[in-house]
């Protein structure tokens, strides 16, 4: 088979990326695959699905603030997302609070809608909320720190990555795309510029140009092959000598849904879905949010040194985690969770880019590797596959949804432009 | 076993460190083990082992020119390191020229010796060197630019770089360290700043930290866990969740020795040793080395797109890749080497760092991770071993060999501040 662009990856990014190319370049056959059986079933379906607008870099508030514009617009125009500002909210200590307190001013600067609540509000509004644990020897031996301030980021909430992915994926469709499930690529093909037929080519006299792609079901040859494959793409990219600069790393979700847990979806103040904001407690920045459509909640925790880089295909959620590490602590701030089990569980795999955490999209002649850095890649998308159109059409700038302009060169590994985010908790 | 500072690897990082670690730390008990029979016997062994101080970046600037002070140091010494300043001589057609022009002015304005020679001076100088190919279909072929301009770094050479290694381990066994070859590093052992004796720890709500490693001979427990592994760190740093940020991959390197190469060891002009420089040919980077102590050149390549990052354990090098990708370039700018074998050939591996390719220091709480990206292992290894030693104290600023100072944390993964380095050929 041979077409014009060869999408690796029907997650998020790959579809996002094939609905953009496919846009700007009518008359070319775009074709995507994806080793499983559907839209976003590798890690895209895995993820927490939540999104902001709230970072000081500007790097990550263009890509985002234009992506969730994007969302909303898809929603006006029929798309069910079931998209919701519920907002994020940011529990801290006082000592937490002034260490981001310039970072919360830039914020404010740069236009994105803040609030901010003491800690006698936050009691008042979320019920059994515990603040403080003197005297409490457990808190103490786990390190908890009081909650003096809340932040509210408003422009921020949850979607379903599922009907996002199909969104995606049935527009690009519906200009001619084509989609084949269940095909994997096996390795990338790399040819030369100008090939001589010589046995061996790429000689390193010759400049390198990636051919297309040898999958389990024959070859597909393309003018350009855009690897959106997440963390499996270092298995492409690897062997041909391309570092994709993200490592995988395992991350869990648990659900909970209990009567005892009502209380977080009968709040005032925060949202108009009346829900707990998706929050970040001040502890190991564990973090939960209230699914305003199915009245579970959904936890998770960043677990950084003590939690491996490793590429698994299936990895597994582990009971213990919650009931050791997360339990723990979301019990003794919100002790509405006492004795509350996970109704459900899963594991995926972030690609962590751990330089600056910022996404990467770069070219070779012949292909495009876009990687989010993970917890970006929902609320990046639309950027992300923006940005990946206009460096196939050789452009300087993205013009994004909103207007925004990036220069897509900022993103490249080797030329590279970003600013440490610094509104990290 | 228990010690104070337990140093992973006796390559050129792992015992600068250690020296410089032992050296600021006199009553401490610090302990190298390495897996192999003898100090540098990994890549360190294998590299070209060649230096300069010819770059537009600072952070290289100071970190090689500070270590090759201490190189002449260490000959005055008494430590016989085969240090020869034979300089480096880039190669270049005129557009290649004009593309570091700015990078050359920036260079000297910085005080870095340079001097910029004609055609007709290579010419004379360099016998029987190629510097165009019209009509030459082969050349044409081959991609092969025209050499114009010769640039000639001063400041920079080679040295043996077992010697090298040899001077810091003997410096450091006479300081009263240790070494340990042939132990293998298995794993690090993870533990939490407070251990609170469960099973499962550290937890997501502890801090955790390094306690030591687990060897083939047993474990050994130490305050402070050095890695200094080279392309191996990867292993251990990963199961534990540190991104090394280098990814290994292969680099040869063909040693040619004939009667016909005896031109290359009598050329005036250059250097007092009356050899070619270490030359960079403007095709591919090829690089060679005209050894003034064996007469013997080692020539080089390095290969981008084309070679895959892979952790092997005995790469193999590849007859092919001199007959089929080297010869064909270097034979043309210098016919001396026509029908010349190589009389030996190795391959190692280089950790390379595709964001900044800059060295990385960085530490969790009982680890420190020392990691040069390579082509700067040796060149920097002074440097990097004082900065080691400077963030192990805790001060800010590392006082270099040559009196200047480098903030510690600008090698940091997280906390980085480096400049792209400009003048790449």
């Amino acid at each position: 088979m041979r077409c014009d662009i060869l999408v690796v990856g029907a997650g998020i990014l790959g579809l996002s990326s094939a609905y953009h190319l496919k846009a700007e370049n009518p008359r070319k056959r775009v074709v995507v695959i994806e080793r499983l059986r559907g839209p976003g079933e590798g890690n895209t379906a895995k993820s927490e699905a939540v999104f902001r607008n709230a970072f000081t870099s500007e790097t990550n508030r263009v890509l985002a603030s234009s992506s969730i514009e994007f969302f909303k617009h898809l929603e006006r125009e029929g798309y069910n997302l079931r998209l919701a500002f519920t907002g994020y909210l940011w529990l801290l200590s006082q000592e937490q609070f002034e260490g981001v307190g310039d970072a919360i001013r830039d914020m404010q600067r740069e236009g994105v809608r803040l609030t901010i609540y003491q800690r006698e509000e936050l009691e008042r509004m979320i019920p059994r909320l515990a603040t403080s644990f003197e005297g409490d020897e457990e808190a103490e031996l786990l390190g908890l720190p009081p909650i003096d301030v809340g932040l509210l980021a408003h422009n921020c909430g949850c979607l379903r990555a599922e009907a996002l992915t199909k969104a995606y994926e049935s527009m690009f469709l519906k200009l001619g795309g084509e989609i084949h499930y269940r095909v994997e690529a096996k390795r990338l093909i790399l040819g030369a510029v100008d090939e001589l037929g010589l046995p061996g080519e790429p000689h390193v006299w010759q400049e390198p140009r990636v051919r297309g792609v040898e999958t389990d079901r024959g070859v597909i040859e393309a003018e350009t092959t855009v690897v959106a494959a997440g963390v499996w793409a270092g298995r492409l990219l690897e062997p041909i000598g391309f570092d994709p600069c993200m490592r995988p790393k395992k991350r869990q979700i648990f659900v909970l849904s209990d009567e005892r847990l009502s209380v977080l979806f009968d709040i005032e103040g925060f949202n108009r879905h009346r829900v707990l904001p998706f929050t970040i407690l001040p502890k190991c920045s564990l973090y939960l949010k209230a699914e305003p459509y199915e009245k579970s909640v959904w936890v998770g925790c960043s677990d950084e040194i003590g939690r491996a880089f490793e590429l698994e295909d299936d990895p597994q959620p582990e009971l213990e985690y919650y009931k050791d590490d997360i339990y723990p602590i979301l019990m003794k701030y919100l002790p509405c969770f006492r004795d509350v089990r996970p109704v459900n569980m899963w594991a995926g795999q972030y690609a962590v880019n751990s330089f600056d955490g910022h996404p990467i999209v770069e070219s070779i002649p012949g292909l495009i590797y876009v990687g989010a850095a993970s917890g970006s890649g929902i609320m990046k998308s639309d950027a992300l596959g923006r940005i990946v159109a206009a460096l196939y059409a050789g452009r300087e700038w993205a013009e994004l949804f909103d207007g925004s302009r990036f220069r897509v060169s900022d993103l490249s590994i080797y030329r590279r432009r970003t600013e440490r985010e610094r509104f990290v908790i």
